[in-house]
């Protein structure tokens, strides 16, 4: 049941820069991606075309797209409404995140509306993507638990795939946004979706504000889910528990899925050289462990 | 497969104490266990019988031992030698840790003494302990690689296993001493050991050095494995890699059983409370995840 091989996206320059104080020029995160890519990196969320107001970090967005477009990754964006639909469509971007949140609190403080309202507004957005060719990934927030509302049940996160599956999405994504994912819970909304959909791709996004979220990638591989997020360094914390960590660090999970025997693509000591990058850009320690330890076979100076 | 129950032994008195440079008094420690007993915790390996001129954060070992014997935990304490054996069965500890490396060159840096020499020392502690009555754990360093020396053979590993039946330790741990421990290690080695030895009961001491202790313990859980070492806060470092974390965090352990349905007896809360007086007995931010984030339907503010 587990796979050979698994897609590893990188999540870090949208979900990590977006929650960093200090805003990186355009040139250096290029260089990131160009990296990245260089280690082996095929898919990239890389950046979000929310209001640059609302989000500095990412007001580069266009810009970043046509610089990384066509090097080797498939570059994907999060797009929260029509108007970051049309203007990720016009830079270019391979592939189009929307999202909504299981759970009402947490898309009410994440967007300001319902999830009703989030996904009315879905319908447009797929017709804009159908119409440039774009496909669509639909990622799911809280679909683990909510830090509001607590469980979260897997009848609320079918909801808001099957919106997904309406307006087109051929991949959703289940966001772990606060860390609350377990094995248990894992396997039962995947097998929920499962059931109810069983064409759908599904991908994983773990957090590892509770020190499990590899725990987590175990229990995906034996329900022989093929895609997984990650952040390189881990970088991206988590807004709502301080001094705990975001994602999972992109290292870390290759580290493993190497150990496995599980195939990504991705060079371990190349990507552990972008993750020391990444830490000089934001000049802050990053929680990943690989990246402190080295591969297995890193000897010791005796 | 997976035990319903298991055993957990906290060892960050006696593993994390010992590598900071702040050396609590005997009456904050005694706070700190009697702490860990009252949160449910049964077996702690509370200090070691080393040289107190080498090791001068635990040179109250047998004060601490008289302090919290009889006080509802069981307390086992490393025995470097004879004479520690000496000591720490005339202070009353209920189980004395004897340890060797399964690395030559590990065990020569961590004793000075090659593995048969630590191996044939073994005999008399063994007579000492069986005078007084108390049982023996042994543990074996490196047990799933060596940052000197690479991969560690399974027999390397039965070999010092071997030494440890022959004294009579009716229990043996395997220490992950560098983190190099994956899954698939995991499994050959334990599987190694009980098909030489099936009446042993084997332990797991696993570090998060790389980020996947806890993915071990899954993987022994998997295998059926009934006792597993951690430490509060994920107190204790890595000494062969700057900043990687060491020990697997008792409190993110039981989060992690809590969460799979397998009991330990202990309280989740009441140990999240410890791991924070410990972080204040230390003033430096601990590693553990579930101490900054809270158990897993802790509310966030609205």
């Amino acid at each position: 049941m587990r796979p050979r091989s698994v897609q590893v996206t990188e999540v870090g320059m949208r979900d990590g820069f977006q929650m960093e104080s200090r805003i990186l020029p355009t040139e250096r995160k290029e260089a990131i991606g160009l990296a990245l890519i260089a280690a082996g990196v095929r898919h990239i969320e890389v950046s979000s075309f929310v209001s640059p107001a609302a989000v500095p970090q990412l007001a580069d967005a266009a810009a970043l797209v046509g610089r990384l477009k066509g090097k080797g990754a498939e570059l994907s964006a999060l797009v929260p409404n029509v108007n970051g639909a049309r203007r990720g469509v016009a830079a270019g971007i391979d592939r189009l995140t929307v999202f909504a949140s299981a759970s009402e609190t947490h898309n009410q403080k994440n967007v300001r509306r319902s999830v009703a309202e989030s996904l009315a507004g879905m319908g447009e957005i797929g017709r804009i993507a159908a119409d440039a060719g774009v496909p669509i990934d639909g990622s799911v927030a809280t679909a683990f638990g909510c830090p509001f509302e607590g469980e979260v049940s897997a009848d609320a996160v079918l909801r808001v795939v099957e919106g997904y599956a309406a307006m087109g999405a051929d991949r959703i994504g289940l966001g772990d946004t606060t860390g609350m994912a377990t094995p248990r819970v894992v396997e039962g909304v995947v097998t929920a979706i499962r059931a109810r959909f069983p064409g759908l791709s599904i991908g994983l996004h773990f957090h590892n504000t509770r020190g499990i979220g590899l725990v987590n990638v175990m229990t995906g591989l034996d329900l022989g889910v093929t895609r997984y997020d990650a952040s390189i360094g881990g970088l991206g914390g988590c807004p709502f528990a301080v001094g705990a960590t975001g994602n999972i660090s992109t290292e870390d999970l290759v580290y493993l899925l190497d150990e496995l025997g599980v195939e990504t693509g991705i060079d371990l000591p190349r990507l552990i050289g972008v993750a020391h990058d990444v830490q000089a850009a934001f000049a802050r320690e990053l929680p990943g462990q690989v990246m402190k330890a080295g591969p297995r076979l890193a000897r010791a100076p005796e």
